[in-house]
Formats: structure tokens, C-alpha cells, sequence
């Protein structure tokens, strides 16, 4: 955790035209946070320009200002860049490639406890359960007030983050957050239904598809997707969202994943554990990242292959094996 | 809606020896009522009995206090009947006939707009998510206050009744009362875990089985689940419970159903709609009952008969001929 609010506080003075940039294969928190800081700074009478690699992803384009974010950004000369929800600087995408070449400074706003800190300053705030709790904690000290629209946008990664209240982060003091959000006109119940509870017909059979596949061993849930089916069922590129936190409540299995192979032939793996179980540390081993109860990391294919290295690492992790290290 | 808290009080004030009891079938907003009011009640002084036909279903058995509750009522002599959660007389099955014959006067404390009003005295809130809201509701006016206990309880049913506050009657108000639950001591992560996140391995494989049936046709997706694969994968009795409000999420499909054969033959049909359209018109035609929203019906096998039989009147209500009757 690193929290520099007084040096973000000074580049913030110091600017006047901002880039906001998030992650590639955007979620829910990483478009309500662009969305929310994006509204916020404009409320502060900054110049924003929001962008995130191929744009926002169909259902989070209900969100205030979605129409505004660019797919994809020129040569940019920004006074400062501020990064939402990206671990690292990698995360970024060529958004973050394009906006660093400005040799702009960048505030690194984040929750996720694997931050490498790559910020002129650095709001990292792994306690917090989204990046937009961390924009509304933030919002006070920079002077700024809850709209409907923020509201909405920071509701969005809020909900998205815990789906919908349900992860073990969630404290009395996140419930009194979404209170306040719901008060200044978030629309909690549309925002779950179209964030949440909604998905394409192919996306249910590309789910069908892999709970066909699931298997359980040692404490350890899991299910595979290869190309070829991904291409049958013609799913989202994210239709597999959800998937491994649906894995993990089977009660017998402490830990859940599922792997995906992508169009390079890649192995895109999701981990998820139960409350006291440490997933975060298989996916470092893998060369990804995350948190402890949800992590995730690609790999080289082929699919078999991808399982066979995961497989002993998760059922280490299913015995419980956080505590030795 | 009628909420009679002065004739309540006169009954309680009159009242020592006191039986609080709830609907057959009781889910997480029953027995967390019970129990919520029980230890409200035993604050208060009161000597408590508590009763439901069958007693606590295993994924309630964490709460506390329902190792007290007793699975049938002999003869009994109370000052007092609490009736929580029934929407009607009949739902308390045979622990209401036997608090009845007591003669003794009895308050009816629900949150259905359905309710008959049956009570001496009726607390009847449709406007409130859960019974356990009724309950908070009624806790300063009782002079009583929360504890841990208590607490666990009620949000307990506001947890269960809102699937989580995913449903569209969550207001702010409704997220400030989980807050001061969740201050209270009230495991939200626990509950949520327990109640909702929670499945047999066996069970995942129904699901996993069944989706794989999946079909969508003019607005109406469904899926059927046969006794050999059910004998298969040996899932509990309620082992598909979610699966058909898991179809409606599909946003192309207004309704959504699930077929399943019994071990008689006969098949039970679960129904789903999204709001403004009609499945209760659909069970009601089929000899079953139900909501707008959620209903079912039970017919004669076999399942692709059943299917052929219930698929028109579903395609017809996915159109919106609800408007029409």
C-alpha cells in the first residue's frame, strides 16, 4: 500500500490537460473508474480525454460518457496521465505506450495488491475493493462532489468488483459507500442487471460448453475451453466472466479455475479461491498476478499442457499451503 | 399494507410465554425471522418457543439459535402466536394447527403484498424486502436493541430475499440497514457463502448437464434434466435450484424454463420472465401456480411431451400476450 495523496495533489495542480487510460480487456471497475475520474476532473475544470485499448466493451457502454472513450490514441501531448486499475504499467496497452511517450507524468491510481508502484505518484490502495471505492475516497481531498453520473460510474466497479456485495471484502464501511452512491442516484438495481445479470445466448452456451469439461480432484475445480468450441458457440471475448467464481462454490473444492485457449494458442488461466485459501501466489508463479482470492495468468499452450503445470500448484494452494510461506 | 404496532404492543404487553413459527419449506428470510425475533424477544424478557414443520434446513443450521428450533408442536399453551414470513394462515402447516388450538391471539408479521391479513394483530409491510426488515423496522419501537445474534439473523433474510441486493427492490435505505447489521457483527461474507454461494459438487454437474440441453427458440430458452442423469451425477433433491433464473439472464430470451423429470415420471417445469412479460398466465394454464415473474407447474411425462406442451404458451408469453388478457 502506498497512498501519496499530497504528490498526486501536485501534479494535479500543475495540469491542466489529462489523458485517463485503464486496462486492456476492460471490466466493469476499469470503465467505471476511467468514466468516474473522467467526470470528476471535468467537475474540477480539467480537460480529459479518456482511452482504453479497443474500446468499451458493449455492456458497460450505458455508463455516462462511454461514447466519449477512444479506442485507440494518436500522439497525444497531455499535461499528466493518470492509469486506473492497472497492476503495471504493461496493463496499459498501447493507450499506455502512446500516452508514456509524451514523457507526460502518470498518477498510478489502483487497488490491487500486486501494484508494481510504476506511478510519479502512486494511489495504491489494495484495502479498498474497487479502484472506484479509492476514486471516493479520493473525491473529498480533491474538493469534488457526487453526480449522478460519477455516482454511477464509481457504483459500477463497486458492483462489478464484490458482484454485487457478495466477496469477503466487503465491510459495514462499503455498504455505507454504496448507501451514498444509491442516495446520489446510482441506479444499483440496472447497473447489476446489465453489469451482472445479463449475457448473450452464446456466452450461456460457451458456459454450458465448459461446466461439460468440469473435473475435481484434490480440493481443486476446474474446467477448459479450447478454440475450436470458443469458435462453434461464437461467444464474447469475455463470455467465460463469472465462470470461475460459479466453480468455486462447489463445497467440496476450496480452489476453482479455468482455462481458456486464446486465438495465439495462449492458455488464459482464471484462479479463485475460498476465504483462507491463497490463489494470488500460483498465479505469481505463473508469471501473472491478482489478488489472493482471485488471480489470474497466461501461459503457453497447448491446454493440456497449460493444466499439467497449474494443476500441483493449485492443489497445493487447495491444502491450505498460504501459511508456509 | 397494514402495520398495527399499537394492537401489537397491547398483545405483546399481556403476553409471557411466547411461540414464534414460519412457513413450511422455510427459507433464509423464515428462519432468520424466527430466530431474529426469537432473541429479540428473550431480550425483552419473553420466554420463547420456536417452531416450523420439518425444523431448519442444513444451510440455516449456522444461525444461532437453531438448535432450539423444534421440528413439530405437541400441545401447547402460549399467551402469545408470532406467525412470521406467511403469507397466509395454511403456510404455518401444522405447527399453525397447533398454535391455533391454543386459542391464543396471535401477530402476523410478514412482507408479501399477498398476505390475508389473518393475524389478531397483522404487521404487514409489503413495501420492506425481507420479514427481517420488518423486524429492524419493529426493534426500536419494541425497546429492543441489536446484537451480534440478532443481527446474523435478520441479515440473514435480507441477504436471501434480495439473492444479495440483486434485486430491484434494494433501496439506499436497504443498503444502510445492511450496514448497521454488518457493524452489529452480522458475518455478511459468511451468510452470503452460506445461503447462496454455496453447492454440492454433485450439484454443479446437474447444472453442467442440463445447461448442456440448453436450446433457445422465439424467446424462450430452456433446458431438461432426465432421471438417469440425475441418477448420475446424484445431485440433491434441490439440486437445479437457480438454474432457471440462470436461463433468463440469456438477453435474448424474455422467458426462460426448466423441465425435469421426477422419479414418478411426472415432470416438474420451473418458469422465468423478465419483467413485463408473464409466466404465472403459463403455470396457472398447466395446473400450477406462481408470481408474474416466477412460477411452476407439474404435468405428465414424458419430457419431450410435457416440453411440446408448455413450449407454445411459453413462446406466446415471451411475445408480451400478457397485455392481452
Amino acid at each position: 500500500m502506498k497512498i501519496e495523496w499530497d504528490r498526486a495533489a501536485e501534479l494535479l495542480a500543475a495540469a491542466q490537460n489529462l489523458i485517463i487510460v485503464t486496462h486492456v480487456s476492460p471490466d466493469g471497475d476499469a470503465i467505471g473508474s476511467l468514466l468516474g475520474l473522467m467526470w470528476v476532473m471535468r467537475q474540477l475544470g480539467r480537460q480529459v480525454t479518456p482511452a482504453v485499448d479497443g474500446g468499451v466493451p458493449p455492456a458497460l457502454r450505458f455508463l455516462p460518457g462511454a461514447e466519449e472513450v477512444l479506442a485507440a490514441l494518436g500522439e497525444v501531448t497531455p499535461d499528466l496521465v493518470i492509469a486506473v486499475d492497472c497492476g503495471d504499467a504493461g496493463r496499459m496497452g498501447q493507450a499506455g505506450v502512446a500516452a508514456s511517450a509524451s514523457g507526460a507524468p502518470l498518477i498510478n491510481l489502483d487497488h490491487h495488491a500486486s501494484n508494481t508502484l510504476f506511478g510519479t505518484a502512486n494511489l495504491v490502495d489494495p484495502a479498498t475493493v474497487s479502484s472506484t471505492e479509492l476514486i471516493l475516497d479520493w473525491l473529498p481531498r480533491l474538493g469534488g462532489c457526487l453526480d449522478t453520473r460519477i455516482a454511477t460510474c464509481l457504483l459500477t466497479g463497486l458492483v462489478t468488483d464484490t458482484l454485487c456485495f457478495r466477496t469477503d471484502s466487503v465491510t459495514a464501511a462499503v455498504l455505507g459507500k454504496a448507501q451514498r452512491l444509491v442516495e446520489a442516484g446510482a441506479p444499483l438495481s440496472e447497473i447489476t442487471q446489465r453489469t451482472l445479470l445479463t449475457k448473450p445466448f452464446a456466452d450461456l452456451r460457451l458456459w454450458a460448453e465448459t461446466l461439460h469439461t468440469v473435473q475435481m480432484e484434490e480440493g481443486v475445480i476446474w474446467a477448459a475451453i479450447d478454440r475450436q468450441t470458443r469458435d462453434r458457440v461464437q461467444a464474447t471475448d469475455n463470455g467465460d466472466a463469472g465462470l470461475v467464481s460459479f466453480l468455486v462454490t462447489a463445497e467440496e473444492a476450496p480452489v476453482a479455475a479455468v482455462f481458456r485457449e486464446k486465438d495465439d494458442g495462449r492458455i488464459e488461466m482464471g484462479f479463485r479461491a475460498k476465504p483462507g485459501f491463497d490463489v494470488g501466489r500460483v498465479a505469481v508463479a505463473l508469471g501473472g498476478g491478482g489478488h489472493v482470492l482471485a488471480s489470474g495468468a497466461t501461459i503457453d499452450g497447448p491446454l493440456d499442457v497449460a493444466i499439467g503445470r497449474a494443476l500441483p500448484l493449485l492443489k497445493q494452494a487447495a491444502k491450505g499451503e498460504r501459511a508456509v510461506g
